[in-house]
């Protein structure tokens, strides 16, 4: 019998698995039972995210404090300097998480609604791993005949900045996200960012950073192949580049063939300008086939389409010696590590948690975020999302490097105070900052917000203030999803 | 020496003013000391709400239930009946609180951010009192010439209302105002309450009803004169004439005069057509001067010009026997009470907490949307806003009934879930709501939350988790408006 504690922490749920399942078996129970529970859980909450003062109300003449007669001279106060917001509203620590949900993780176009369960996901990890607060908006962008602009986004974002410190787009589908991304990062006075490309960019980057570390190779000699060219290989292309790999050493694969200067067809569509560039830097021998690709590439960063059979064990046979590979789709990565390193890929990373080397965007958007906000930044930069990079496999290197372990997980709670801090520094050197903090002043405040959400998080579990989520529906759920996996 | 908890609740902070200090110069002093003790308390909390978990985190392996993979059935689900994401999301408890902060309490157009205070201190209550989450919204509704367009505000909230229950509108200058509350009525399929129309109405409607109960007085007999045709007035005069006020009986006067149909600029003016409306029904005779309309009038609804001089002794003196005053003007009244008295009216209404008869929009607006959210209404209805006027009128009947006590007051913490079940109950009756719960289950669910958040907002305090705003603070804040006011 296993204790009561261990059901409801969902660590040892496959214990309770039927003894005969097989190991694919086991993987769709598993699978199935987080849809199934999800479901269940979010209906009995209600959801999954409140809002609460942070501020005191001693009696009821505090209103006259936080609301009328007094906070007249807040309102005037910002209505003189816009500025003045950052100090005397909630928007420094607030982000807005906005989607059109026309491309809710692995399920496409969701209609409006349908983004809601992600984003208040999103403003939740926000909150526990970055201590950041965050509102979840899932916007109706279609026009008169359904289809979805771009336009109507970017004005969305462009009419609601003032009441945030920062923006978080999420599940944006192409092309629209490119021009929806570059436009408001520079309609905006406050930082847009785009996790799908920039925060799986910035994680990606770090892992490679520290494979490369293992394998003793450098940036500037690497050869490397990039599999997909949705928003977040072309942003991860853009900051390798940045980083200081040559871009013709990179050969980008998308649907039709690799990227080089004879793809035209993205010159003429206008919507793909962020392809074209890549077009143009990238692949000057125009090589076109799997095999001229692979040969003594050092890196794969594949972000395509789910596997197992993706990529090619061969393929990953013609890469150089010590070969690092990133097969990140979800929720099956291209090709399974065990078979890539059957092929001789010295180190393999994935998007999921329960293979080495997950590379997961929730290590890095909470603390970029919030080492952003802390110092009221106007942006975020390249540089800074590269810093991040190198501070994400600082803290991983710190831990101690292998080929095993070149990332940081989201359980490493010092990680997001370090990073944010770093994040700060170098908004401020990049001249984004409004507000000038010193390295230790942003690890303090984001070590006690993060802490103080952990502690309150357990305090309304043990003290009823969230009820408990039953052991018996748990149980239930599992049965339900052994059952259906077995007929 | 008045003990440190007197001091922090702001309870006696006349005690600490200068013993010479004339009733003049307290109030100003009092006033004075709200405004920068308001500018200090948001610069110490940097704002005044945050977001926080409603549902466990037992684990990191949780993050599969409300992150992916788990949360993609909710997304699915939502997808396939858009109506379930009122049990699987936060919106079924959570409000959009929407400006464009051109008119923010007194002080006109405040900049997009400026409004940010108020809308804070709206979620503030929302919570405290009814138990709601909300999000401020400022939004910038400028086109290129700067010009507010009453289009852009619509056509923001359409595309954000899938990710809430209702919407809260506020603060919205005339006469974009009526077009954007009546578009979006109809437009969206959740209800957008304006609260400064609405709201404010439905409070007065409650005055009204308990006034015209000591007076022993009839709706359909009463005659009655709206000094002031804002957004307030025009809507309480169409809820008056709904809950049995004769038109013919009501005289409004706006600054050029009364409405009349004579007043045809009105017709012209398509943005004015709420008030053309009036012009139509009301005042068939014509009349122009305040001497004929204040004649053997019963009740007078100042929504007008701060006071203390707008509303003349001598009009209140033609009215007649047991005259009701309303003068709500913020925050000066039309005319001070005891003046009203001396003229001769027998019940007097103020907009202020520190006269009786506070016509507070406060205990109305946190309960109608707790009320609504709680069956996912899809409208608030004219009847459901009477309904509520009737019920927080009924509370305080049974408080005791009194020249000077005709409304319930936010201390009243048992009227919120009153009110809110009553609100429900008609939103079932009138057809709009999606879901069915009985009265009991109502009132239940809505005191539960009131509870609970006044229990975690005390908590917080007591328990560090929201830092002391120091004594000495409040100390220095009182004696530098008390100088301010001296000199």
């Amino acid at each position: 019998m296993i204790p009561m504690n261990d059901i409801q922490t969902l660590d040892h749920i496959e214990e309770l698995f039927p003894n005969d399942f097989t190991e694919e078996q086991i993987a769709k129970a598993k699978t199935l039972f987080y849809k199934k529970i999800s479901i269940a859980a979010h209906q009995f909450y209600g959801g999954k995210m409140q809002t609460l003062p942070k501020a005191p109300i001693y009696g009821f003449n505090w209103f006259n404090v936080w609301y009328t007669p007094g906070v007249s001279a807040v309102s005037t106060t910002i209505r003189d300097d816009n500025d003045r917001s950052f100090e005397l509203s909630n928007r420094s620590n607030l982000v807005a998480v906005v989607s059109d949900s026309t491309r809710v993780l692995g399920d496409g176009d969701c209609t409006p609604p349908g983004g809601l369960g992600v984003m208040e996901g999103k403003a939740m990890l926000m909150k526990y791993l970055g201590g950041v607060d965050s509102v979840p908006l899932c916007i109706d962008s279609r026009d008169e005949n359904g289809e979805h602009q771009a336009d109507k986004l970017i004005e969305f974002v462009k009419m609601v900045q003032h009441s945030f410190g920062a923006v978080n787009l999420e599940d944006i589908s192409q092309p629209n996200c490119y021009r929806v991304l570059d436009t408001l990062r520079e309609a905006c006075d406050i930082p847009v960012w785009h996790d799908d490309a920039q925060g799986t960019a910035c994680v990606t980057l770090a892992g490679l950073i520290n494979a490369l570390k293992i394998t003793g190779k450098k940036m500037s000699d690497i050869k490397a192949v990039l599999y997909g060219a949705g928003a977040a290989n072309t942003t991860i292309a853009r900051l390798m580049i940045t980083d200081g790999v040559k871009p013709e050493n990179i050969i980008i694969f998308d649907t039709k063939g690799t990227l080089h200067s004879g793809r035209t067809q993205y010159r003429e569509d206008k919507r793909f300008y962020r392809k074209w560039e890549l077009c143009l830097s990238t692949n000057p021998q125009h090589i076109e086939t799997h095999e001229e690709a692979f040969k003594d590439a050092d890196v794969l960063i594949a972000l395509s389409k789910p596997g197992p059979d993706t990529i090619k064990p061969e393929w990953i046979s013609l890469m150089a010696d010590k070969s690092i590979v990133f097969v990140c789709a979800n929720p099956v990565p291209e090709i399974y590590p065990y078979k890539a390193k059957e092929a001789g890929a010295y180190i393999v990373a994935t998007g999921r948690g329960d293979f080495p080397n997950q590379v997961n965007n929730s290590v890095c958007f909470p603390s970029i975020l919030k080492g952003t906000l802390l110092v009221s930044a106007r942006k975020i930069t390249d540089s800074m999302a590269i810093r991040a990079a190198h501070s994400i496999a600082d803290f991983a290197e710190r831990q101690g490097l292998s080929t095993e372990h070149i990332m940081p997980t989201m359980m490493d709670s010092d990680l997001f105070p370090t990073v944010a801090a770093d994040v700060a520094m170098q908004a401020i050197h990049d001249g984004v900052a409004r507000k000038t903090r010193t390295w230790q002043e942003v690890y303090d405040i984001a070590k006690h917000d993060i802490d103080e959400t952990h502690t309150l998080a357990r305090l309304f579990e043990q003290q009823g203030f969230i009820q408990e989520f039953p052991e018996e529906e748990i149980r239930r759920i599992v049965r339900e999803a052994c059952e259906a996996v077995r007929s």
